[in-house]
C-alpha cells in the first residue's frame, strides 16, 4: 500500500528534518497548558501575523489577509444586496466633533491617538484618528437628510480605526490599529431598522459560522478556553449591531414630518431618524485561530483559507527512476489543473530543497484543510493519500474521485439530484446544487431537510435534530466544467428551471 | 411619434423644474471659462464627494467610492493572476524609521502627519502617518528574505495614506488623505523585476483607457485643460512603476547568492534584491472628472459607473389613465429585469415627487451613462428613447432590441459570429464573445482585427488605423442568459469549444 510507505517516508524525513533543525519552526507550546503563549506563537509562526516595532500594531502577513478578503468579499456583496452602500470617511476628527456626544467621547477619550504636527507646524487644533466614525459620520447625515425621501440612508465602509489601549496588546484581540467595517443607516421608522438589526445578526452570524465555522452561541456559552474570558465575549459583542435614536438626537439628524403641517397650518417638528450602527473587524480572526487551533498549530476553514488543498510530491529517492519522477510531476499537474477547475484552491509544493517532512509541518503548523500526497507508487495505482488537518484522518483516494472527495474534505458537495442532498448535509458538508432561486422554493428546502429527532430516546450526537438547510451564497465564480443550461437544467428541489449553482448548508 | 412627444414634454418640464427652483442644482460654470469652479461643482453636486470639517480632506460619497471599487475589484483579481498577494502593515511609522532612507524621509518631511499623544499622555517617541509604506515594510523585507528560495517576495496593499500639504487642496487631486494600492515586490534579478513593470504598467494603461476611458498618452500630450498642468501630470506618473535597488542596499534586503561560496570555500557577498513598487490612487477619479466632465456635469465611463442606464418614466399627466400608468409600470419592471439578466446596473427614478425635467437634469449631473425613457405611447408602439450622457444622441428603440440596443449604448456587444466582431470593434464598442482562452488564438484575433489603414490617402478619422484587439477579462459574472455549453458552444474566432465569455476590445 502506497498509504504505508508514505507514512513510514514521513515518519523518518521528519527525523531528518528534526536532525536538520527543521522542526524548531514548530510550536513549542500546549494549548491546554499555556494558551497564550499557544496563540502568539500559532499567530506568527503560521506567517499570519508579525510582531511590529511599533507596540500594540501588527503586520497582517497574507495568509491572515487572504481570511479577511474573503470575509470582506463575501460580506460586502451581502449588503449591497441589502441596499447598502460603500462611502468613505476621511479617518480625522477635529477635537470639537469628538466632544459632541459627551458620552461616547468618555468611552473613547483615553484611547484616542492625537495627531499635533503636520511637517514641522503645530496643528491649531489637535486632530484625533478615528477610534470609530459616529463623530465623522453623523454632522453630514444631518446635512444629508432632509426630507423622508432621502431615507434609508445606508453607509458602509471598510477601513482602519485606532484605539490607543495601554493594556496589554494581543495579536487580532486587542491591538491599537484594526481593519474593520462599519456600518451606519439611519430609517424613517423603527420597524425599517429593527429589520435590519436582525439581517445584519443574520449575516454575522453566517461570517463566523459558515465562513469561520465558530458556532456562535456555542462559543460564548461554552468558553473554557484560559484566556482572558472578556476578550472574547468583546469579541462576540461585535455581533450585535446597535440600534438607538441617541446619536440622531445629539446631531440632529431628523426629517420633515411626511404628514404636512398640522391641521391649524403650523409646522409638526422635525423627526429623528432611526439609526443603527453595526461593525465587524480582524478581531474575528482571533476567534477562529482560538477555536479551532491545535498543538500542531493553525487550523483554517476550508472557506476561507488562501490554500485549501497542499499537494507534495512523496516517496521520492535516491531509487526513483526518471521515469517514475516525470510521472508524479505529470500527474500533480493534472490534479491541481482538476481542482482549479472545480474551483479548489490548490498549490504543489515541490521545492527540491525542503524534506518530505518538513513539508508536512510546515503545512500542517500553517492549516491548510487538507493534505494530498502523491509519489510513484501512487501514480501506479492510480490514487492518492489525502489526510485532513483537522482530525489528522488519512484516506487513499481513486484519482478517478480525486476532485470529489477533494470537494468532500473541503466539506464541500456538488449535488444534482436531491435524495443525495440531506445525505450530504448530514455528513457536515455544504451543498452547492442548481437552484431555481424562488423563496418559497428555498422555504420547502429548509422544512425538506430539517431533522425533527422524532425517535429522540434514541438521539445519537450525529442524529441530532437540527435546522433546515438554507441558501449561503449564489457564487460569483460558477463552476466551470457544469454550466447551467437554461431550460434543461432543473432545481435540484423543485424541478422548475435552475438559474445558477447556489451553495446551501446547516448552520450548526 | 412618441419621441418629439416626450422630448416637448421634457422641454416644458425643464422649464417647470427652473421655476421651482430646481435648476438651481446645475452646473453654474462653464468648463471652457472657470475650470476650478467647474470642477469643484461638479465633483459636489454629482454627490461624488463633499467638503470635510478638517481642510484637505473629502467624504468619498457611493457615487464616486463605486467607481473606486470598481477599479480595485478588476485591479486586485489581476495582481492576484500575476502572483502578487495582499497584506497590511501599520499606519504608524516611528520616527527614527522614517529616517533610515535619506532621500525618500526629505521628500516627504515637510508633509508628514505626527500622533505625539496618545489619551493624555504624550508617546516617547512620535509616530508619522505613513505618506508611503517604503519605511514600515522594507525592515520586514529584509528580516523575511534570507536565500533566493525567499523570493521573489510580491506584496500589495490597498490603505488610506496621509501627506499634510499646505497648497490648495483640490478634491481627489491634491488632498491630505487619500486611498490607493500600493505594490512593493523584491526579486532576485533585474530580468523578473523588469518583466512586471511592464506588466503594472499595462495593467494601469487597462484602468485608464478600458475602466475610466482616458486615454493615457494622449491624455498626457494634449492636455490643453486650464487647471495646473503639473497636477495632472503628477496624477498620470502614478502609471510609471519605480525600478530600484536602492531601497534594498537601504533596508538592507539582500539574499544567499545561490551559487553557493567562492572555489576557494570563502563566502559571496550577499546579493540584493530588486525592487518595484507601484500605486495607484483615488486621484485617478480626478482625471476621469476632468477628461469627460462637461458643462451639465459628470459623465461617467459605463464600466464604472454605479449606474449605468437610469430608466425614467414620461409623458404621465392629467389625462393619462390608470390602465396606461399601470402599463408603464409594467412595462418598466419588464426592462429593468431585462437589463439585470443581462449584467446591466439599471434604475428606475419613480419619484412621483419629482417632475420629468427635474429628474433629466438630476441623472445628467450625476453623468449616468443612458437615459431611457418610457411614456404610455411608448408602450403602445413597444418601444423606449434611449438617450446617451456622453454626446446627447437619442434614439428610438424598438422593444425587442432593447437590451442589445442597451448594450451598445453601454459599447458593450455580445457576438457569436466573427463577421460581427470588426464592425462592433470599428464602432468603438466592448465584444464579448464566447472564446477558447488560448494565447494562440488571442493573437490572431489581435492580427485579423487590426486595421493597417492601407487606402491611406484616404484615411478618415473613424478609418484610421487601429490596434486590433486584445481580451480585457474574463467576467466573473458570466451572462446567465446565455450560458457557454461544453463541448457545444465553439470560440466566435477559431472554432474551438469555447470556455468562457471574455471581454475583448481594441485600445484608442
Amino acid at each position: 500500500m502506497a498509504t504505508a510507505v508514505n507514512s513510514a517516508k514521513a515518519a523518518k524525513t521528519k527525523k531528518e528534518a528534526a536532525s536538520t533543525g527543521a522542526i524548531q519552526i514548530g510550536i513549542e507550546y500546549k494549548k491546554d497548558v499555556d494558551f497564550p503563549k499557544w496563540y502568539q506563537q500559532v499567530v506568527t509562526r503560521s506567517e499570519m501575523l508579525e510582531y511590529y516595532d511599533v507596540s500594540g500594531c501588527y503586520i497582517l502577513r497574507p495568509w491572515a489577509y487572504r481570511v479577511w478578503q474573503e470575509i470582506q468579499l463575501w460580506f460586502d456583496r451581502e449588503i449591497q444586496e441589502l441596499g447598502v452602500e460603500n462611502a468613505y470617511f476621511p479617518m480625522f476628527v477635529p477635537a470639537k466633533n469628538l466632544e459632541k456626544e459627551k458620552d461616547h467621547v468618555e468611552g473613547f477619550a483615553a484611547e484616542v491617538a492625537w495627531v499635533t504636527r503636520g511637517g514641522n507646524t503645530d496643528l491649531e487644533e489637535p486632530l484625533a484618528i478615528r477610534p470609530t466614525s459616529e463623530t465623522v459620520m453623523y454632522p453630514y447625515y444631518a446635512k444629508w437628510v432632509r426630507s423622508h425621501r432621502d431615507l434609508p440612508l445606508r453607509l458602509n465602509q471598510w477601513c482602519n480605526v485606532v484605539r490607543w489601549e495601554f493594556k496589554n496588546p494581543q495579536p487580532f484581540l486587542r491591538t491599537r490599529e484594526f481593519l474593520w467595517q462599519e456600518g451606519h443607516t439611519a430609517f424613517a421608522t423603527k420597524e425599517e431598522a429593527d429589520k435590519e438589526v436582525y439581517q445584519i445578526l443574520e449575516l454575522y452570524r453566517q461570517v463566523y459560522e459558515d465562513l469561520l465555522a465558530v458556532p456562535v452561541i456555542k462559543g460564548i456559552k461554552s468558553e473554557k478556553e484560559k484566556f482572558p474570558g472578556g476578550l472574547y465575549t468583546t469579541t462576540m459583542k461585535a455581533l450585535s449591531p446597535l440600534l438607538d435614536v441617541n446619536f440622531a438626537k445629539m446631531f440632529n439628524i431628523s426629517f420633515e414630518d411626511p404628514q404636512g403641517p398640522l391641521p391649524g397650518g403650523e409646522a409638526r417638528p422635525p423627526l429623528h431618524a432611526w439609526q443603527n450602527s453595526w461593525g465587524l473587524s480582524t478581531r474575528s480572526l482571533g476567534t477562529m485561530v482560538m477555536v479551532h487551533g491545535d498543538d500542531k498549530g493553525l487550523v483554517l476553514p476550508p472557506r476561507v483559507a488562501a490554500v485549501q488543498i497542499i499537494v507534495i510530491p512523496c516517496g521520492i529517492n535516491n531509487k526513483t527512476t526518471d521515469e517514475e519522477r516525470t510521472s508524479v510531476e505529470t500527474r500533480i499537474a493534472d490534479i491541481l489543473k482538476e481542482l482549479k477547475k472545480a474551483g479548489i484552491r490548490a498549490k504543489v509544493d515541490d521545492r527540491a530543497t525542503y524534506s518530505v517532512g518538513y513539508k508536512f509541518n510546515h503545512w500542517e503548523l500553517r492549516g491548510v484543510p487538507v493534505r494530498l500526497e502523491v509519489g510513484p507508487k501512487d501514480v501506479k495505482n492510480n490514487q492518492a493519500v489525502a489526510a485532513r488537518r483537522d482530525n489528522g484522518e488519512k484516506v487513499t483516494i481513486h484519482h478517478e474521485s480525486l476532485v470529489k472527495e477533494g470537494l468532500r474534505d473541503a466539506n464541500l458537495s456538488y449535488i444534482t439530484e436531491w435524495k443525495d442532498f440531506v445525505p450530504a448535509l448530514d455528513n457536515k458538508n455544504f451543498c452547492m446544487i442548481p437552484w431555481c432561486e424562488e423563496s418559497s422554493c428555498e422555504d420547502e428546502i429548509k422544512e425538506k431537510s430539517a431533522r425533527t429527532g422524532i425517535a429522540s430516546t434514541e438521539v445519537q450526537d450525529d442524529k441530532a435534530p437540527s435546522m433546515g438547510a438554507k441558501s449561503l451564497c449564489i457564487p460569483l465564480n460558477q463552476p466551470q466544467d457544469k454550466p447551467i443550461v437554461v431550460g434543461e437544467t432543473k432545481c435540484v428541489s423543485c424541478g422548475k428551471d435552475a438559474k445558477r449553482w447556489s451553495l446551501f448548508g446547516r448552520s450548526y
